[in-house]
């Protein structure tokens, strides 16, 4: 992306962070108090003695040296560790590491248009940015995207409410039946419904779902929360099915061949750990599919974050460019694959020495990308509470641990959903409190 | 804003976007006729021609000097000129200028978590950029900021249509009515109604409205597409409103107070001209409605580009710097005033010349802001086809000028709305195009 320059001294960018770190947490200390807002959680409440600890620990770990006086200070064994949403911050360590190979620079007077390329169909997307989604996908090998129309959005979110709109029959008198087998992604029953729209509605567990005539099948593969492979399961004709595969990527689950389906969602959040950026991309077969979904983005949005774009091209970029150098070894997707390695080896060991958990097994395979058979490391981990513990969720609340309950997911609150990506201090603290966890 | 650091040599930048546009120009020229992408025109279908001529376009003014053999060469009497969306290229000359000033530096691990700040009520609101919100707001004396919340939006869009959400009862029946007097922005009713949500649903122009019970009046102030300065119109007790005041800004017209309701919509898009980053924000009196919008957005698109955001804040504080500072005569509202009253200028002596339209005159009135009295100038140009012509977006077709229709804002087709926001070649042709049409 030439249009970016990566001229930035690292070293000078040190003294400037470290002179700002002072700045900002004389702030956070004593202005804080002052503050009267409220916290509303993502998606679910959360406390506000929680929300002020990420808050000290977004600024010591991403701008001081990892150990820092201030979150020690708090006493490790009483903070509360919110793993209830997946904030990818895991990937922090690494891009800054990385140093100014992924600094983006924005001149004033750059991306000031609503359009990107108006000869497009979807008009919105940076030229660079589509670039290197293919890239990466030819790379990785995990999708195919060979006569494929690219809609990008402001994460993969919008691209599930645009694909729900271009797939939804105009016509139909009742609304389309929205399905997902449990246990399903929280978030889709709220999307689904969020404006009560006459066009489609949430229809629950998709394996039970009977009902005649069209119906939209999410799949998420894999899945959010549990981690498993999958396939469409209602046994319809008329069924139109939407791929998400926001986890499809080497450091989660082995790569066994490039995804083929009609319509795949992909999101920056979870690939390289950029949440922040707000930008997914669609990979869609059928044209006119692609032009309602970007019809959709154009009345929602008027089009997607340029900034973004042209940062997440760059990302992508060195993403690729590393995977194929010399630098092999070093590159994002054996970093990444590296500590969720880790991180799950601890997982079953905490669980294995409480006694009070399970967590499910998974079948090894061959990953074609890294070329070594492993076992799938979710993004997320989907905890069974065991003997007479019926709310898990509220069970680990009680040990300062914040995770989102089985009913949000559809299935039983025996289970709770955690995240994998946080950075490592909150997960180094977390699996040690949950392996001195006793009934 | 500390984070960002403008370390860019303008020398150097010049260098490389020579040799960059160089590049580009050849894949424009060769690689153009293999892209089979058809253009899905931005709310209407424009030509693929005139597509092409956007695009050389902004290549050429936004990275060579000015006058560009490329777009010289195509035949300025021939060329498409479209003015059917509010594009505000027309403020790349002035961010161009101001050089490094507002150039962003974004390293590749700062921003990367969903969060911006887990203690406000707006949790993914960067701080920097809200704190400029108020300075600027202050600075030019154009809207209370005292006892608000801000809530930001991906563009003023999202915020609108959050609006909806906060604002529709939930207990209703039947959905609650949405209404703006004609002509009002072509795309509420398309928003409105683009999901056919049971919560609202578009109820027309508000002068005609005269149902009992509550209902929602947008009021857009000045009026897209008319320029004139709005009310509510709705004589009903249970009315809630919402004020668009996208284009309450010094170049537009005279600010004459803080404007002072309970939910104001405000976009860099008009207001900086920066509409590629896609950014808004709501000013809400409201807690619970200020709540609701952020569920909203954080439903719709789990939060806002971090990137725009941070971009954003830069560009707004350039503003208040220059407002405020000694060069004051080179300020942005100075030099966007200077432009669209040249402009207004030049449209109504072609209006007068060619004899075929009119325009609206506006009474002059203080600007509070830059200490003089002035008409408004709006952003766009609100013309009506006089005689015999009945479909005044079809005849300047005719003439290959794209307007937008008096029938998409609710009146009739003898109106149409030109954007007076183009790049100056752009708007040149276009003068002197509409100078000498005749019947």
């Amino acid at each position: 992306m030439a249009y970016i320059l990566s001229v930035f001294a690292v070293r000078n960018l040190l003294v400037l962070s470290l002179a700002l770190n002072v700045s900002l947490i004389l702030r956070v200390l004593l202005l804080h108090d002052s503050q009267d807002g409220s916290f509303n959680g993502f998606f679910f409440a959360e406390q506000k003695e929680e929300a002020l600890a990420t808050k000290i620990t977004r600024l010591s770990s991403s701008v001081l040296p990892s150990s820092s006086s201030l979150t020690m200070a708090q006493g490790d064994e009483d903070r509360v560790i919110n793993l209830d949403h997946g904030d990818p911050t895991m990937y922090e360590s690494y891009w800054q590491k990385k140093g100014d190979e992924t600094t983006v620079v924005i001149p004033g007077w750059q991306f000031m248009s609503y359009f990107s390329d108006a000869t497009r169909l979807c008009w919105f997307l940076e030229p660079e940015f589509a670039e290197q989604i293919v890239r990466l996908h030819n790379v990785v090998g995990n999708a195919v995207t060979e006569n494929r129309h690219i809609v990008v959005g402001t994460g993969s979110t919008q691209l599930f409410q645009a694909a729900l709109y271009a797939l939804s029959p105009c016509a139909e008198a009742e609304p389309i039946s929205v399905v997902s087998a449990a246990p399903y992604y929280s978030s889709y029953p709220l999307i689904t419904d969020c404006l009560k729209s006459r066009l489609y509605k949430w229809a629950g567990d998709a394996r039970s779902f009977s009902k005649n005539g069209p119906y939209i099948e999410l799949v998420t593969s894999p899945n959010n929360p549990d981690g498993f492979a999958r396939r469409s399961v209602v046994n319809g004709s008329e069924g139109i099915l939407i791929h998400d595969l926001a986890y499809y990527w080497p450091q989660y689950t082995p790569i066994s061949s490039p995804a083929n389906y009609d319509l795949m969602l992909f999101t920056v959040s979870k690939s390289t750990g950029h949440a922040g950026m707000r930008i997914g991309w669609a990979l869609v077969k059928d044209e006119d599919v692609a032009r309602k979904m970007t019809k959709y983005i154009e009345i929602n949005t008027i089009g997607v974050s340029k900034d973004s774009q042209v940062r997440a091209a760059k990302v992508l970029k060195v993403i690729s460019d590393n995977s194929e150098g010399p630098n092999e070894g070093d590159s994002f997707f054996e970093f990444s694959y590296r500590v969720m390695a880790k991180r799950w080896k601890q997982l079953r060991e905490a669980v294995q020495q409480s006694g009070l958990f399970s967590v499910s097994d998974f079948p090894p395979q061959l990953c074609m990308f890294l070329n070594r058979v492993f076992e799938p490391q979710p993004a997320f981990a989907w905890i069974k509470c065991e003997g007479d513990i019926d709310n898990c969720e509220s069970f680990l609340r009680g040990k300062k641990i914040l995770t989102r309950g089985g009913k949000h997911f559809g299935v039983s609150p025996k289970y709770v959903r955690i995240s994998m990506l946080d950075r490592d201090k909150n997960y180094e603290t977390f699996v040690r409190r949950l392996s001195t966890i006793r009934s």
